[in-house]
């Protein structure tokens, strides 16, 4: 396409595409949004090297093409909400307005990035609301979805996890890691006791201990119990112990119960084995008295939803706005550059969103999008702009935030969007509407176009 | 842990690792052994590099310990199924040996590759199944997880896909790469007709129109139908259109309708749209005349079963066999270096396989691995050797295979396989026995732990 653009002297046309999610992932009614600072770095660097223009050259893309690769460099402009904003369906979070050619040249690595961190900040936020005030580590590196791992562990901090076993991520982002013992440990050594004793030697105040190799209740937490009593002695503490199979809830009431009988009311337990939301759910209301949690696959790999279906649809032509025509209405895009203000209740708690034209200024009301007559006076809420601009002709604005900036604007962010919207059965669905100027503007293109 | 190892002078102590996974994905009865190129890729040079090593000072690693890794190399043999095995539950397809530091540093890496890669093999070869010899593309890096993308697209290629839109993997693993127009391209224009045009004049050979944008039935077809005219006048042949959307059954047989009454039987149809195995089955089974598939997220994530559960687990420590002991006798691992015979009827197809210690040369039988009483006798069979040195003290034995050399091996040891184990409904489970040799060690390491 980026040739074909090219060849037939398109390729300086001016464009613009929004990005946008359809449809929110786990059943759920919202999404964090994430990835921006991933899509930027990459981008302050997208350039095509000698290596990539020769293979180019042997899949018979044309000379003239090659070399005005060769110098290519994205200087187009782009809006976003911040990384960690929450964000609903049909939402244009991010609009890049440059030329044809190089807005849709980076389409694919956009797409792939948003798409993902999204989801897995999004399903974090999910074990982080139901973890509550409890330590969650990620553990999942190991069957991630390939070098899609790095990101994971990233987006799952902003989402809210505290920290990760990921230590090359924790290197690239700058985030915390932690880990405790395999089964192997314990395996390599004679026997269970003299493994524990051997990690409290080394670790003797962040040691937590594995306690199912053998046989929990008989061997894992008397053993435990007496390198905790071996770790007084020398002025020390045991932080937890880990419980990684069989019966979560019943287990860790036992160990516990082991663990008050020993004296031992500091020591923590730790549990992980295919955790997620779900099931961290079940383990509350069952009052298993766990105060760590490890979880994995089921996180990085945001197993019963992994993909956001996140698109990137051209918005305007020329200048000239435009739009995908779909017999699904509800798949008919919305055309033109746009801004999507956020309205407040007095207490600064998300009320609605609303899609206006770039350069309107206010409205009184926001319409459903298919349902006209569904109206919503907003007359009388304060409101703020979502998009900022973030990259100007090509060169970034602002310094690229943190991932710990993103993940305390999550937080935030998080805490002003209501209870009804933010549960996992049959949520709430947020309102999100359009100015009845967009609506119009979009119902003239379309019968144009019939 | 690799600093435990060290600190307690147990780092050179030499152990044996096996990768297996537990539990075929996609309620199927196979898995294709996929990621060992890669894994090998980055091995060979894997070393801590200055910022690592300052990274782990940060957080208060010992200096004696970074000292050994700044001079860490693996130095471990390394035993393995070829890319593109077909492997089974509980078979350990790849050994490693060497000391336990060594064995262990890498083991994240091990499990992330070799489980996603072969997920996503897995996944492939399904959609090949039903796609018989028709064409199929990868279309899926815009929802992969991340950077998995980069290998998704590759797995996916061993799994028996003819080739990717992910140019990037295309030119990283040597593979095919194929592409067609997005809606963008025909929104940027005036009128369907002009982008169609346009295309054509530029692809004359290659020219695949996506036809959904506006009105597939009354505006998509009736204008590639004109564009195949044009391309014809001009001595060229439109290669195809696309369907993206709407129901595929119906619109390709509409379609080929009208290409067929427009005398363009030769114009191929292809489709795409959250396609998989169970999708292109029912297609085929309402006799959908489609020539071409485009699959993306349902492969790429292998979205009904995004993680395969392999697992690193030590075997020998100190030259004397372990192993791990849980309440669920299916996780109890196997002791001991093995080997893994596969025995085959006289046509060559796949009969049995059996996992063996290493010193055995020959077994009469083999037993099932939880209920002994349940033998297969196998002297009349033709056997051969799953696993072989590719590592030696940390030296590749062999050239790492192409990603074509492992395609083509899949597609033979697939062919071997009966249609009973490849079936996706309730597959007859493959045998997998154990020797009595095994069987016994086992057994007599689980009595002495109780």
């Amino acid at each position: 396409m980026a040739q074909g653009y090219f060849l037939s002297g398109k390729h300086d046309q001016v464009a613009t595409f929004d990005y946008f999610f359809r449809k929110c992932p786990f059943k759920g009614g919202y999404v964090v949004f994430a990835g921006t600072s991933d899509f930027l770095e990459i981008l302050k660097n997208f350039r095509f090297n000698n290596e990539e223009l020769q293979f180019l050259k042997q899949k018979r893309f044309k000379e003239q093409f090659l070399a005005f690769l060769k110098k290519f460099k994205f200087k187009g402009t782009i809006y976003s909400a911040k990384e960690g904003e929450i964000i609903f369906p049909n939402e244009p979070v991010l609009r890049i307005e440059g030329t044809i050619l190089e807005a849709q040249i980076i389409e694919t690595l956009l797409l792939n990035i948003l798409n993902f961190e999204s989801l897995i900040a999004t399903k974090a936020s999910r074990i982080r609301q139901v973890a509550e005030d409890k330590t969650v580590l990620d553990f999942g590196l190991r069957r991630a979805q390939g070098f899609g791992g790095i990101q994971a562990s990233k987006a799952a901090i902003i989402g809210g996890l505290d920290g990760t076993s990921n230590v090359f991520s924790g290197m690239e982002y700058d985030i915390e890691v932690s880990g405790t013992m395999a089964h192997s440990w314990i395996q390599s050594f004679d026997n269970e006791l003299i493994a524990f004793q051997t990690y409290a030697k080394f670790y003797p105040d962040s040691c937590v201990l594995l306690v199912d190799t053998f046989d929990t209740i008989n061997s894992g937490i008397p053993n435990a119990i007496k390198v905790a009593k071996e770790l007084e002695e020398k002025g020390h503490q045991l932080k937890a112990i880990r419980l990684d199979s069989g019966d979560l809830a019943y287990l860790s009431k036992k160990a516990r119960k082991l663990l008050n009988d020993a004296d031992l009311q500091y020591v923590k337990i730790a549990a992980s084995n295919q955790l997620d939301e779900h099931l961290i759910r079940s383990l509350n209301e069952q009052n298993a008295p766990i105060d760590l949690y490890g979880v994995g696959t089921k996180l990085v790999t945001a197993y019963d939803h992994p993909a956001l279906d996140g698109v990137y649809k051209l918005s305007s032509i020329n200048n000239k706005p435009t739009l995908k025509i779909s017999e699904n209405v509800e798949k008919i895009t919305l055309p033109a550059s746009k801004k999507i203000i956020r309205f407040l209740n007095q207490d600064g708690s998300f009320n609605c969103d609303g899609i206006l034209l770039e350069n309107e200024t206010n409205v009184d009301s926001i319409l459903h999008p298919h349902f006209p007559t569904k109206k919503t006076t907003v007359t009388h809420l304060k409101s703020i702009e979502l998009l900022s601009k973030i990259v100007d002709k090509g060169e970034l604005i602002n310094e690229i935030p943190s991932v710990k900036e993103s993940a305390a604007y999550a937080k935030i962010q998080l805490s002003k969007l209501s209870a009804e919207h933010r549960r996992f059965d049959n949520p709430h669905v947020y309102k999100v509407g359009i100015s009845s100027k967009l609506a119009e503007l979009r119902d003239e293109l379309i019968n144009q176009k019939h």
